[in-house]
């Protein structure tokens, strides 16, 4: 393994046991078993580091989000298959998504994360873009303000980097069952809903 | 203004600015305008601090979540109350709930955070319940987890800690109401569902 690949290895890891802001240059250093001063031939900071980790990951889910938009699928079979798509990026090989999500990048001003947020703020709009296509072809109801609408399945996902544990509780397939249920159909039961 | 009411208000703004974890006693004791030693004649450390700042508005919410539930409203009409709860807690006078949510201060082991993560299980924990009462009463359901639909609907909520702020977008109202529609109706349109 190239002494590059080993420092985003080791951090990745770090990141994911302490946290991102808890994390020094010194603290990945150690892990690595190289002088602070050595990271910085190959980074120049930790951001730096951090877009690199959490940059293709996020940029794959945005092209897969692309994939489904684009398909002939329906609005409602568009939906399901975007929340599977979201919910098994916390697959437990990678440990990305849960360094993307579970702290705040974007409280420092940092030049590297710039394109990170670019890529989120995509992704975000083209989720805001499925729900007004479905509720233009009638599938989805119009009630419900699209970009609200996105912002909650979002983060009805994102806050599983708080929370899931892999091989713990339920698989990521029926998370994201039981949540395409929840947001698309709905819990209430039919018959008790309001008309 | 005490010395000790004033500690807390200034770290409650700092916290919201820059993050807890990037939060010194330094930081907080330079906005007071005292010594960083003076700050520990009324507090141990930032998580006793924090956790001031934080338990009694999460005290409140757990409060008003066992009302609502042993309330005589129906399941539908309690899940909408309960929503409504949760995100009139974001309210743009407290700062509270964006810093308790916003980062994951359970990544260190502070003792005097022990008591908010018991008031958080708690919280979650009644959710989980009236999802299953719901169930068993018929109103809701029984397809789904009851545990993941209520860390889905949670995590939506909380998740407001990173995108919502104050007087921009949409009202408090108006979130609580699209997500009360998104995850009691369901955003598909009934006659558009899969049988």
């Amino acid at each position: 393994m190239s002494r590059r690949l080993e420092i985003l290895r080791r951090a990745t890891e770090i990141f994911n046991d302490q946290g991102v802001s808890r994390t020094t240059f010194e603290d990945i250093a150690n892990a690595v078993g190289i002088k602070r001063e050595a990271i910085y031939y190959y980074f120049k900071g930790r951001g730096d580091i951090l877009a690199e980790i959490i940059l293709p990951q996020s940029t794959a889910l945005l092209a897969n989000l692309r994939h489904i938009i684009r398909s002939d699928m329906s609005s409602p079979e568009k939906l399901r298959a975007a929340i599977e798509s979201h919910v098994s990026s916390f697959n437990p090989s990678y440990l990305e998504m849960t360094i993307a999500l579970r702290e705040d990048h974007f409280v420092t001003k940092d030049e590297k994360l710039k394109e990170l947020r670019r890529v989120w703020a995509e992704y975000s709009d083209l989720w805001t873009g499925l729900v007004e296509e479905g509720q233009g072809n009638g599938s989805f109801k119009n009630s419900v303000d699209p970009k609200m609408a996105a912002f909650g399945i979002l983060g009805m996902c994102n806050w599983m980097s708080r929370w899931f544990h892999p091989g713990k509780g339920l698989s990521l397939p029926d998370i994201a069952d039981t949540f395409s249920i929840l947001v698309g159909e709905g819990l209430i039961e039919d018959k008790k809903k309001p008309s």
